[in-house]
């Protein structure tokens, strides 16, 4: 069994993953950290748990817990992470990152958009975009895996063949994305008080939200050039999911059959992308509590442009389910191991 | 008084029209009509009025409604409109048309959009759209009204400055709209089925939602050139509210107070039009209830583009509060005559 | 025009207030007082109040607010209106407390159930408990009224014509409540972040609630001898509303037809009391931003029981309605002034 | 492995049934039917099985899926149910019905409820109520299970140990029951389109609800005398789960400890009971997607009455979870397989 650590197990995503490898036929939780409720059950911050899990918060002490665990998963403020992982760290344990630390390969990209200095530029190289569609390979071998943000695994996921296979034009890219709150977390704030976010949408960091950067370096790695684009994230009321429906410029004509053809040259052996047929749209409700993204398409011939829209579970697929996706690569276990679940409805 | 009737009462939009109307300063509903609940209380089918409201719904009989009343909102489905509405009918009552009957100056894009004949063409040069901020004069002296869509009224009001002054390429509009569940009707239909509405979001009818042209003609006319663009609706798990974002492609480097002073050119007047201030994106819970649209919009210059937001309720602004507004303006009286409420909040 | 001055009013009562006075035709609010926002503008904290509202929230000081107002609203944790409220204030403006401090007539009732020091014993015998349709008389000629609880609101008007009649056993009285999120304030709490709320129920402070001694005393006033009873809170998900199922022991066999007479007796002429029809059960978007409480009742012959069921909106009704109704009684204005409004539905 | 068959499984009970059986070691759909999808995919149906069931639905024929099937589960309105199950069929397949046909064993109480005739009342004493903390054993010989009702299973399990101690007096017990919206079905209804059940509250069936009957006799079999009940379901506006607060009048003084240890006795290897510790409240949230019911007490001295609050997932532990712990008893597996997993939140 291999044996997990989390740091910062008291958030959304931590819950997420510890439910996630309590399933799991080859993983285990060994250790959970927090800085609020050290000494206190898990079951006492999650209530879900109360018959699942004997795990107990302990202070966080990474050098102990890469001893005792094979993994660590850190769920860490940005800048944090950074300040934790080391070389020798990695030499002892592996390590995947839900944060942003090691997603941007250039530390002064990192820097501009999350006002916080780099600590571990030197691990940059080494840190592997835990996209496992895409990085399948390269996620095998790694020791450190930055875990992508949930909007930026549902927009690559959703444009990848598309500008891979130039399809669109890479300049001319607009992704409108909308989220449950849980993507917010779990800490106190009026904007996620029931009474505030509930019956209301609202668009938030127009043209600055961190997932930005993110989105362009992975996209611009697949166009093959520096690319700008522009992201609009929103809160909606409901507590998972998130859609994303992103416009592209087509380069020439193409058929509904045609780009069909290209998805599936991608992704027809994906098993947790689910295209829908012509004429369905994809929904959360669909992809709920699981680690599936469901992608459909329509051309908009008036316009010249394709219309993508991509669905997953943000807490799943865009965090705690993508990281026990990366896990069984890690391990050399299959896949989907503790992830082939149906989605859940109506949740 | 003016004397209103309704005929359509039974739907979301005819509800609202009834309990603005009760509100009215110079207005009182007098008829009230339904093909399913004849003979029946209004506050049978609306709750809410039963202290308010002593309407009985009667059969539907526009010339008879015509003799009895100073104007007639019609609340039917499209196709029906036009065989209802004559010009002997105009001689004698005003009509305001919550449909999109009488919305598209060209018949036969109508007919190519909704798939029905279109029974009245010879009443198209006379119908008057009736947005109030843009054909304020025209709508003074209408005897027909053609009410705006909901999405369309909020995409309008967003974009009219900019495109009128140039500001953004006409030809590079793409409009992603979000919709509270209202906006489908009182219809039963699965799609709005609480269970498969709530913790769901979806995309509906890409590339072929019925407000496309209606945005399109308006546009063009305001920018001088046929244009077409792109508008994808969203239906997300609330009861009231539209929040639409629109992406521009500027056609010169704007700053933000610039642009700030072009909306503020056509709309520092507009009483139901609030501009929010820098840096704060317009959220429906806060027009909720109310004729209010709120209008807000970053620059993001890294891609040239502008990102316009506006909210509104889909019930008021974007149906019988702009009904009631454009009835204003036909009679004379007050713009905001019945209609200057707060939004309420938390609602 | 009646000048009002709110203290603490950035909670959703206090915004609740304003709204409903910016309606009222011979009120207005001339001062705002918070502790948190002192020198803001007061749609920088509710922002539906954007084109409404030239308000500046102010640093409290009730002596100044008494001079320029001719009614203040205290909105306060318990224990700090008995502070502010005193014999001279009283002489110079009339008070109404949303608040608890003034709504028990045993101070030391209160003191067990709250836990703080009452301030202003002496006082307690002038203020006057503020439901109308019951103590409407002495309303009229008070100087400092306690506006009832919300739970309470609904409790006692379900069952007041039941008790005093006779017709329950009112030693044997069961009420469980339901109510929105927005009854447990603006304030930031884990039980109120979103994610946590939705899609949730739960009872709280099962036994312990404090509405609980307020229901007893008023109760057993009407009773003619000390009554005890088990009241139940719980939260639900949505914004506004509280419904609330009370069970009662009928001391003898009764037709519906006798109680409903019993009912009419007391309510045929209160205005904001709806009685619902015989197999209609009271639903809480009916009551929806109003000042109405529905109220109903199934005889349950099986078990000699009668179920009573209460809806109403917690803001309006049940907290800043009922205290511009107060107000009203107060000031010899109708009634109903400025609060003669329809429900809103959908909402 | 276990061969299932599903008639109509086209309803939410049916496709979490599918669901449970996806993730069960030893048991398999392997036939689904339903009236109106005949032929049809089963993931067009709920397309969250998209990658998951090769399912197709048949025309229901039961004798051809006896011959398929090991166990055939029956999802059918009342009085269908008893006109499919025979003598005959029982001697070839085992079934489990998600309706009440079986649930009662006096067929003239079924008769007066239901209003509709009994087919088969000669099977009734072979029947055996499915609640399998309390009818294990004999769940585990039984050829016919009724799996209970929804509101039924929360209600027994949280005062069954009550009333067999003789804690609570039997005969003034009342049921304040809460439910999210699936339990109404997926059936198209005006209660249950989104607009008008969110946001909302309401009582139902006061009086009435068809789950008294099967409270009072089994409640009545514990109590081992006849006995009535109060029993009011109301409608919340969420997905899924029941809290349900049950009242009774405690014989003497009890201590908190005592009737804990009178729960412990009953519940303590009951791995589906979770009892809350002191002073906690269950919510509907910890046990969403789940098999789990959560238990708590409070006693409440002043008036004599202890108020037992019991949560559960309306989908599983009411429904198709139960279905799948009693196949797991009636085919000698291990009571939680296919059913130990921790529940989801937020969800």
């Amino acid at each position: 069994m291999i044996k997990a650590g989390i740091i910062g197990a008291t958030g959304y995503g931590g819950g997420e993953l510890v439910r996630l490898l309590g399933l799991h036929p080859a993983a285990k939780v060994r250790a959970v950290t927090s800085r609020s409720y050290i000494g206190r059950a898990y079951h006492e911050v999650f209530a879900n748990f109360s018959h699942h899990e004997e795990l107990y918060l302990q202070e966080e002490n990474i050098g102990v817990m890469a001893k005792e665990c094979d993994i660590i998963f850190l769920a860490l403020p940005h800048g944090v992470a950074s300040e934790k992982v080391t070389e020798s760290l990695l030499k002892r344990v592996r390590v995947i990152d839900f944060g942003a630390d090691f997603r941007l390969s250039d530390a002064s990209v990192y820097e501009k958009w999350y006002g916080v200095t780099h600590h571990a530029k030197d691990l940059l190289p080494q840190a592997v975009y835990g996209l496992s569609e895409i990085y399948r390979e390269r996620i095998r071998g790694a020791r450190l895996v930055a875990n992508p943000g949930c909007y930026t695994t549902c927009g690559i996921l959703a444009l990848y063949p598309l500008i891979k296979e130039g399809v669109v034009d890479p300049g001319d890219i607009i992704i409108d994305a909308k989220s449950g709150v849980s993507g917010a977390g779990r800490g106190l704030d009026l904007g996620v008080h029931y009474d505030e976010a509930n019956e209301n949408i609202k668009a938030y960091k127009v043209g600055s939200h961190r997932h930005t950067p993110e989105l362009e370096e992975q996209l611009s790695l697949v166009a093959g050039r520096n690319i700008t684009l522009s992201f609009t994230p929103h809160m909606i009321p409901m507590n998972r999911g998130i859609l994303l429906t992103a416009y592209g410029k087509l380069t020439k004509k193409y058929s509904y059959d045609e780009i069909n053809e290209i998805y599936n040259q991608y992704y027809k052996d994906e098993y947790f992308i689910r295209m829908t047929k012509k004429g369905v749209s994809p929904e959360t409700k669909w992809v709920k509590v699981s680690n599936f993204c469901d992608i459909g398409f329509t051309i908009d011939e008036r316009v010249g442009r394709i219309i993508v829209i991509g669905a997953l579970d943000n807490l799943v697929k865009g965090a705690a389910g993508q990281a026990v996706q990366n896990m069984n690569l890690m391990f050399g276990l299959e896949e989907k191991a503790g992830l082939d679940m149906a989605p859940v409805f109506p949740a």
